[in-house]
């Protein structure tokens, strides 16, 4: 089985910069690549540089970045018999896993059963909860008949709770309930409209969190059973639910505490059998973490993993991949430093609408402990089809504060002309005497744009 | 005393790379920059970043960055009330840093007289002696008068050995004797052209060290009476006596033999009372250091340091200039990882020939362990006036040989347009067994080059 995974040329079905840090992690490795592309990103720098490279379709990601019959073409076509499918797109596809492990391909990621499993809330959840993963206090499952029953359940969690439809998802189908005068009311509401909604009136319930902070834990695992945690994110910094601005470690967390909850993810991966890479989100507050759920994939914000662990995650994943046991033990992992990730978007400054167009200009920040992602390069045309994201400066520093202070400098040194960038939302936000205690919470940078655009 | 030395204004008196890199040191720690420029410099990158910039004087050096009253001319035109000279130019000039802190200024380096001592080969080698830091055996002053003493001097050494002019120096005046017949003849020899060339016919000897590696040191003392030793770093690709690559830690060399000569040099920076950042050269060859020279300012591959220990070596000289106290003790300081730093030369691949010109297209890589400390943006002019240092790119890893990975497939990502460049030597060098094995030894790159040019 281990031999039949090994692999010397990787199709990336990726765009942009995560299909360009794939890349650099199999040269490093020494494995070819081959790169797809949509009509829209021929142009794009891990393009230029792959092995192989192969247009696989029109701009429209349904018809090339998510078309799976195209993908595992390709793969046939350029003869390469490993897919890593990046972030987004397929990348947390079970069928597309499972297709890709049919074909005979390696499927650079973990099972399709268990992307199956934690992609269902509530089967993540009883896993987690099972595994002894800490979870949202609630009920654990759908709600009792009797308004009796809901109440006592309701008080016992502690109110504020919120009500949430098991077929939601995604901020769709849930209620917040302050009183227990409210709760029966609010039940009733929620089920009617979760039936409407998404033909499942079941219901479930959960304590609700008010000021939490985001905070997520890495694991690695390899085919050998053996399952690492490489310490915590903090990823409290969000607009409509996408993550900004990102750092390792979480400021003012007792290490000891994400020792336990890092201990507790690994167990789990142990007791489901978890390959590859993968990230445990929770909530965070008053010292209480609550599993929201697990992304079954490279994140975006590895990258401040890999500054304070010296773990490369992506090779590790194509390590993992080839069948490798993780040669890194879990009491050899020491945590250095402190890692910043700003995630730079073509965007307008104001409205956050899209910026794409022609780069005219690209001078990049650099010296010590900043680190650029970035596809982008001067004359690169970004395309409006798929997301703003152009890059990411990562600052590193022995302290948080040096991290800071290091990233305001990169940022200022930044010069990009042509397009809008959202450089002066991460000045102001590393300016921010709450970012910089480090006391936000997930609510704070919505609040904070509210406040800012208000006359 | 301290408090007189404080400053907010900082007048960067040199240019390139270290000039924007001790702009980002002092921006980084909320100090102004003061840029000076020579006609030629004008359009640089960090002369447009600073908070002042000042054209000092036409392109020849000696009438801008070497014009001492220029440069103090400077200061007091525009407040600064420090100054960092850098590498080359001033930065150990003794009479230049008199002047400054006669001026009233802060010199952000060591003292006239800690430069002066170090400036003179002998005086520099006793006080080392002294100090108990291992120099070149041999005769640790002026030759015996008679032959008989000489012969014995030198058979005690063993041969070969090195006569040198005690006035010389830059690989003149010096003849190496492999034979106990023919040492005498040799030192006549020399000292008659040590009297025609310097106008001193002393002459001193010493071990000739056949196959050795450079090896080096770096230092940081404040003025309260602590110095540290940083590690050491191997700078052995050299052509010319010009380094081409260097790495640190030294591959191959026992950490506590490293430990046990870190600690002699910084007992003697104690015992001469140096202050600011310092490098220890030493010639390494079958376990032996052997003592060459200090240089008392910063040095161009410095960031090997910084990456593997997380000190900022040129905020560190700004505080200790400050007056600040080292909050670094020698026990915190751990070793983590691999870094090497390739130098990025505007020269001919062939002829090393420089090769200025406006740089057309300047794509960097990134990802994970690259560093890039570059004054160099798209559409930049290199002016033919100064050294061909353009940038260097530094390659850190957990270990060696991710480093060197990294380094590859940077080197490989990088695109330049318009001038020439070395990036092809550092593609050839880094793929060279002997290179990849960490054991090249001083003349190893230009025995290779001779070899690779040969038809």
């Amino acid at each position: 089985m281990t031999d039949n995974r090994r692999f010397n040329r990787v199709l990336i079905a990726n765009r942009g910069e995560i299909a360009l840090r794939i890349q650099r992690a199999c040269r490093q490795l020494g494995l070819e690549t081959v790169a797809v592309y949509s009509d829209a990103d021929r142009e794009s720098r891990h393009v230029q540089e792959a092995d192989i490279a192969l247009c696989i379709g029109p701009a429209a990601a349904s018809r090339s970045y998510l078309d799976r019959d195209g993908l595992l073409l390709a793969a046939r076509a350029t003869g390469a018999t490993a897919i890593h499918p990046g972030y987004g797109f397929l990348s947390e596809n079970a069928d597309f896993a499972d297709a890709v492990e049919e074909a005979g391909l390696t499927f650079i990621g973990p099972t399709g059963t268990s992307i199956r499993m934690m992609g269902d809330k509530i089967m993540a959840k009883r896993t987690m909860l099972a595994a002894g993963v800490p979870c949202v206090p609630g009920s654990d499952g759908p709600l009792p008949e009797s308004p009796d029953e809901i109440l006592a359940l309701a008080e016992k969690v502690g109110f504020p709770v919120i009500v949430k439809a098991s077929g939601g998802g995604g901020g769709r189908g849930m209620r917040v309930v302050h009183r227990a005068e409210d709760l029966i009311e609010a039940v009733g509401l929620t089920s009617r409209e979760a039936q409407q909604a998404f033909g499942n009136p079941t219901l479930y319930l959960e304590k609700f969190m008010q000021k939490p902070r985001h905070i997520e834990i890495q694991v690695l695992c390899d085919t050998h059973g053996t399952a690492l945690w490489l310490g915590a994110r903090d990823c409290s910094l969000q607009r409509r639910h996408q993550k900004v601005l990102e750092e390792a470690p979480p400021p003012g967390i007792d290490p000891a505490v994400i020792a336990e909850i890092g201990e507790r993810c690994a167990a789990a991966c142990r007791h489901i059998g978890y390959r590859g890479a993968g990230t445990f989100e929770f909530l965070y507050e008053d010292g209480v973490f609550a599993f929201i759920e697990m992304n079954t994939r490279v994140q975006v914000e590895h990258p401040v993993t890999e500054q304070i662990t010296d773990i490369d995650i992506v090779a590790e994943q194509l390590r993992i991949a080839q069948g490798d046991r993780l040669t890194i033990r879990q009491e050899d992992i020491v945590f250095r430093g402190h890692a910043i990730e700003c995630r730079l978007n073509a965007e307008d400054g104001l409205t956050f609408l899209p910026s794409p167009g022609t780069v005219t200009r690209w001078d990049l920040p650099g010296g010590p402990g900043i680190r650029v992602d970035s596809h982008v390069v001067s004359g690169y045309t970004i395309p409006p089809y798929y997301d703003s994201l152009i890059g990411k400066i990562i600052g590193y520093g022995a302290t948080r504060e040096e991290a800071i202070a290091r990233l305001q400098v990169a940022l200022a040194e930044m010069k990009v002309e042509g397009i809008s960038t959202n450089i002066g939302l991460h000045q102001d936000l590393l300016a921010n005497p709450t970012v910089r205690k480090g006391s936000m919470d997930i609510h704070f940078l919505e609040k904070w744009l509210e406040e800012r655009a208000a006359p």
